[in-house]
């Protein structure tokens, strides 16, 4: 049986991990801060892959490996770069039985080796610009760890281009700022915010951060993916440099952007309940299951023989799973399932095969709203129908639950109060310092310049001053 | 323009690296012995990662990720393995600018970490079977390294399963073996032998191990997957076990698999010829080229108009790739395609485009051989039947090219001919001793016990002493 999961309400941290751990997406490993990510979570990542890779090929990308071990001088070749890095690396010093001359760096993020490769292989404008994507794992020196949120090592994809002008570079950032705001809603069901990054958020060594910023359960925000415009300046430290067509030598503009595993916490929290987990349809592993119900021996054949034809009826269009394992009874699968997350069960016992009908429920419908008898002539059309409007739905529910929680405060007590309970949309003054004293004094965060801000001027909520941009502040995983 | 390819008689060594770099499937990486896999390479490894993956979840497997990093003290828990690979290890000893209590290692493989986590999972017969596959990186220290065939780090699966009986594990670890054969064949082209390894060449910690060999175009072989049976070694290792029916605890029986991107040069090595790659079509990245031939704009529309629509009636069956770039002449085209392995070239030129013709030119029957006139009607089905006969051809040129080089000796002298200039399939008496003579006096060393060669018995060639089995004997990369 499974462990009852300790409700939202009572202790969010506490729930968050249960779910994960009951629904066996994920898994402490015996090694500190690391996580091993079970069958049913990688094959959501999977599901995540695939629908992020075909964005990334429909807009010109190519996937590619480059090493796991990078020299250590090479990580110090930017100085922000090695700021930002250096207190994070993993650091192997032996190897094969021998201390190494020069010790190897197990890749934080792969900007430097890249870029080395990038200074080989591009000689001339035509060979600009250059669309790469690595899937892969990278090792950060985390001392707080959490399932998914933040891993000493976790799975990513990690894009590095390099372009003509600063124009072509800086359309790619945004470029994919989009794609991933696009994947968020789309596919994750989860309305994002996509904005800038404030100075002090930076990635280290970008010109430019961008990031799509999601509103979590407990109304803290999750940084959900990140796009950065380098401008020339890991150009200029890796010697990225191309002949442009007057034969002259000219430093390529650069991006790189990422998102990770990360995202599958951010599904958990913007859509789990008390039950346990609810997938979006889209990324779902399993988007119906279907448990056959029947008492006696007698009634078993029928049922499962009516099952067989719906499971073929649905398997084109739909991921189906058949639950007919003996060993559990309907009501601990449904249970089971609820916890997964699955969004659509059917259940089907021996008078529903007489009148040619299923019992369908929905998991982001709890209990009897959820539940409608279907007949089985045109099953496949509600069954489709119904997970389009689960997607819709999840979204929807997020998207009121979000902007419920987003506060609008126009001085320092009320944006106190604001980020105490959720996010605080404010004119902002734009002063690092005060960044700083808001960070200590709260706990919060500038999420994002958004950039459906832009324009117009007020009152910074902070300190008063006159300001000509809005941010979004909030606490954050 | 490309650089003249040495000629595989000249130096095939010299030739593999320079089809790999002039092709640009890799690159060395500035660190010792690792590889960057360019875009063209990995799409090639994504071809063969679908098609293995596909066939390991048809056969009832999940994929999941384990960590990369291994505390020391896990390698060191079962005696033969420790001893396999401790030499060969990477080594993290720091870890966010501090010297770690306990050691990690980057994993050489994961039976270790994996094992570990199935003594958490398991409980109890109802558990079991588990079959899971990792896709990932691994890193051992290796002294000589070359592109594809032995990298310090290099992609792979590793397939990690868990039993309740013998029986239950040794067929698994065969039906991985008939897959992986599966595999070779009928994606690859590759004609492998599959058989046990002896106990010298056998997996550290293993009871068995057994292998697929494939011959290259060197006449030497290359062993391109592995499947081990580990009896209960690794189970007592890590104690994993489970309750059984009868509410005793038992011992699981365990397996491991794994291709890596070692089979990407054995495709190389097999197929290509002095003009560079040959791909088999299954998974050629691109199966059809087509390159538009105009001299003046006026007739470049037509040709292009014409190239849209095959393209269009194409690239649903076929993955198609239209090379319009107007800064390479069409002759220069051509070799860049033939030096990458695209199995069919389509030209068209004006004349063409008025016949409703084009020309079709299969990669694998280089010069006028592969040429032929289609007419655009119909041009589909020629496409997909070439492919396929260009994929056929491909598997029998390679089965005729071993079977030619397999030798039969019998007794020593002729032995030593026949590894030095392919296979030798001998009676073998399995003296150990004599195996390492062998291997110091020829280089020679045996590769399986073939399936297909059991019963019977016959007169070692290496001995002259009474042999109950059928060996393999060659050189090796």
């Amino acid at each position: 049986m499974f462990a009852k999961i300790t409700p939202r309400r009572e202790d969010y941290s506490k729930w968050y991990t249960e779910v994960i751990k009951q629904a066996q997406l994920a898994d402490y490993a015996p090694v500190r801060g690391c996580m091993v990510i079970r069958p049913y979570g990688y094959a959501l990542w999977e599901n995540v892959k695939a629908s992020l890779d075909r964005r990334f090929k429909e807009t010109g990308h190519e996937n590619a490996s480059f090493p796991l071990l990078i020299p250590k001088s090479f990580i110090e070749k930017e100085a922000e770069h090695v700021e930002g890095f250096a207190p994070e690396l993993a650091i192997v010093t032996h190897g094969g039985g021998k201390k190494l001359e020069e010790p190897l760096v197990v890749r934080p993020t792969s900007e430097t080796i890249i870029g080395y490769m990038y200074s080989q292989w591009i000689q001339s404008y035509r060979d600009l610009p250059v669309l790469i994507n690595q899937w892969g794992n990278v090792v950060r020196w985390e001392l707080r760890t959490r399932l998914f949120l933040r891993t000493m090592e976790f799975l990513w994809q990690e894009g590095h281009t390099a372009h003509a002008t600063s124009e072509e570079a800086q359309e790619e950032t945004m470029l994919i700022l989009d794609l991933y705001t696009d994947f968020a809603r789309n596919e994750a069901a989860i309305p994002v915010i996509p904005g800038r990054k404030s100075e002090s958020e930076k990635f280290p060594g970008a010109e430019a951060s961008y990031s799509i910023e999601a509103m979590m359960g407990d109304r803290r925000a999750l940084q959900a993916a990140t796009s950065h415009y380098f401008g020339q300046k890991f150009a200029k430290a890796f010697d990225i440099q191309y002949l442009d067509s007057n034969h002259k030598q000219q430093y390529c503009w650069t991006t790189s952007w990422g998102m990770s595993t990360r995202i599958i916490g951010g599904i958990i929290m913007v859509h789990g309940d008390d039950q346990g987990l609810i997938l979006p349809p889209r990324l779902a592993p399993s988007q119906v299951v279907i448990v056959p119900i029947y008492k006696k021996d007698a009634e078993k054949s029928a049922v499962l023989e009516c099952v067989k034809k719906i499971e073929a009826a649905l398997a084109d269009d739909v991921r189906v799973k058949v639950d007919d394992r003996d060993e559990y009874s309907p009501g601990w699968k449904f249970n089971e399932w609820e916890l997964k997350g699955v969004p659509l069960r059917i259940e089907i016992g021996p008078r529903d095969v007489k009148k040619e009908q299923v019992v369908l429920a929905r998991r982001d419908q709890p209990g009897r709203d959820g539940k409608s008898f279907i007949p089985l002539a045109g099953l496949s059309e509600v069954v489709n129908d119904t997970l389009t409007s689960i997607q819709n739905s999840l979204l929807q529910r997020a998207t009121e639950f979000r902007d419920a929680n987003i506060h609008e405060p126009t001085d320092y007590d009320s944006f106190k109060a604001a980020v105490a309970e959720g996010f605080a949309r404010v004119w902002w003054c734009g002063d690092s310092e005060e960044e700083a004293r808001v960070k200590e004094e709260t706990g919060a965060t500038i999420r994002c310049i958004p950039l459906d801000g832009q324009g117009g001027e007020g009152k910074c909520a902070v300190t008063g001053r006159p300001a000509k941009e809005v941010a979004i502040f909030s606490r954050a995983y």
